[in-house]
């Protein structure tokens, strides 16, 4: 089975991209229910995106561009200027929905540079080329996502078990992820791969994500406390880490998800290959080294309340970084959309860019 | 303040150590509620320790204990050997409550026997030896706890700040505990010590009775999510980590709670001392090697289910280790009640023992 379809443009009539739908899947209420979506309109996309019911940075910037095409295609607009007007509302909204994603805004920007550019067309044709836009981002996601599973699944054998923190799957993108896209192109080439899955404290993404896109897709997965990470490659069953990052500075350092830095420090105490799988998107080289990436802190009721029960004494000082920075030099390599890049990461990363 | 009293006899008149009961914390209201149980009946206590209101090998071997007195007190034998029938019936009633627990075993071997040997004594009097016996197993523990507390805080400078992992602290023994001792005591010396805890997945006994021991205390503590220690030694927050031990080898390899592996990784990383604090009961000089010691497995609904609904796919896979076991090789000392014993361990381990 392949991956599940995260989120997709459905077409209303056979023939015709517009008008159409997204169709995608309701995240929060996994892994108890697979609820797809229907969204129509540009406000329930905002709730949507919101309300974490799509959530990835990919997934995302594919929403918001899909939700300005259904603001686009129901807009009744006269005039290409002024189905332009509604475009750039439609984003200047979708914007407000997640302030810190950097691909919605990317997204978005696209979608009114592209209005802008062809607001001399009847507004059918704008329609249309705007459909098309949202489409075209959707399907770079898809090929980058595959490209990057094709470089990875070159250093998986037949096999082989790999383990994973957070969800860089997926359900982070369109399809296929970043971390887990060797995974599902390994399995596609019939080399059999076992994942263990760090749960991921406090909001347990592995467990509720990653396990459930992975069981689905038919790999053997193995869901594991983060706390047993260390023992698990004590035992020799881990062959290599595979982690998403979410921004890479110039010298390597990679920030991801709260736990990924621990995870490297294990693998190299195991001698295990630890590959972080990232777009050249989340490349960031302005910046020298991790140390100027800014560490966001979480709500502590996530720590201490994060299952519907407390389970630590009220009132507890709680330290929860949202993610930490892994040093470039505990990387054996980092695999993004063009290719493998090894150390010195410094050079690679430059020559890639 | 001091730590919490865990558990103790508490006697009818203030003259006289027999008839007395038992007053002991619910440990399975924490944190949440603070209730001291009053215990005046061998089933009861029975029921306590197998519903785990008591928790924590000394803990346990004093519940027994206790729960002996209580049948014998109340057992209205006509004569000292009436006396020694009821207090083996009693034991063995007792040993079926946590049939894995070896100081159980041994606090009721330890009540057996000195009935046996006083057998001769008026029945009065015979009561009043097992009351003194009971009182003497829980004085010996406290008197553990305080040695271990007094060599560890001697390892301790005021202003650190140390991470601790799981529930090795005062509610797993009479008072003090075994990993957090040194931190009460140099608490009580007037040293100021910072205590980072690891919630400690599945069952969360540093989030629950960890820190809700160490804020009853008034020590400075912070919550962390397991993941997070890594990065918060990264940082250059963690002066030392002290951990407890299930059961030490002969090569110094300690088994200890799921998850201290790793922390001894990171702790080795970072280059920061990682001590175990452990009574010499704890030490198991017939085994060579940690490789020897058995890995027993939970259930996986502690990680699928253990907040009341469910965080993972149904029927998904789980690997879930009651334990790990840290090499003695990645261990700065073992601080247990007769002093500091330092590399090589398997040396100094044969000379204490």
């Amino acid at each position: 089975m392949t991956p599940i379809r995260t989120i997709e443009w459905t077409v209303d009539k056979a023939d015709r991209l517009v008008p159409g739908h997204v169709r995608m899947i309701d995240q929060t209420l996994l892994p108890g229910e697979l609820v797809f979506l229907e969204i129509r309109d540009v406000r329930d996309m905002w709730k949507a995106v919101k309300t974490l019911k799509v959530r990835g940075a990919p997934a995302i910037g594919v929403a918001a561009a899909m939700g300005v095409v259904l603001a686009a295609q129901s807009a009744g607009a006269q005039t290409g200027a002024e189905l332009v007007e509604e475009v750039n509302r439609a984003a200047d909204y979708l914007a407000t929905s997640r302030p810190t994603a950097v691909n919605l805004f990317w997204a978005l920007d696209r979608m009114r540079t592209l209005a802008q550019r062809n607001a001399h067309l009847p507004v059918a044709d704008l329609v249309l080329a705007l459909a098309r836009e949202a489409v075209r981002i959707f399907e770079e996601d898809v090929g980058m996502c595959r490209a990057i599973g094709r470089y990875g699944a070159d250093l998986l054998r037949d096999g082989q078990a790999i383990l994973t923190h957070c969800n860089a799957g997926g359900l982070a993108t369109t399809r296929y992820g970043t971390a887990l896209a060797p995974v599902y192109v390994a399995h596609e080439q019939g080399k059999r791969i076992h994942v263990y899955v760090d749960e991921t404290r406090p909001l347990l993404q592995g467990a509720r994500l990653t396990a459930w896109e992975l069981m689905r897709a038919g790999i053997e997965t193995t869901l594991i406390c983060d706390n047993t990470a260390a023992f698990v490659m004590k035992q020799g069953l881990i062959d290599a880490v595979l982690v998403g990052a979410d921004r890479i500075a110039a010298n390597g350092d990679t920030a991801n998800k709260i736990g990924t830095y621990g995870v490297a420090l294990l693998a190299k105490a195991h001698d295990i290959p630890f590959y972080v799988l990232a777009p050249t998107s989340t490349f960031d080289l302005s910046l020298r080294s991790g140390d100027e990436i800014p560490i966001e802190e979480r709500d502590p009721g996530e720590v201490t309340n994060g299952f519907g029960k407390p389970t630590a004494p009220a009132g507890v000082p709680v330290y929860s970084p949202a993610f930490d920075v892994t040093p470039g030099g505990l990387i054996s390599a980092i695999i993004c959309e063009k290719g493998v890049l090894r150390p010195p990461l410094e050079d690679s990363l430059r020559l890639m860019s």
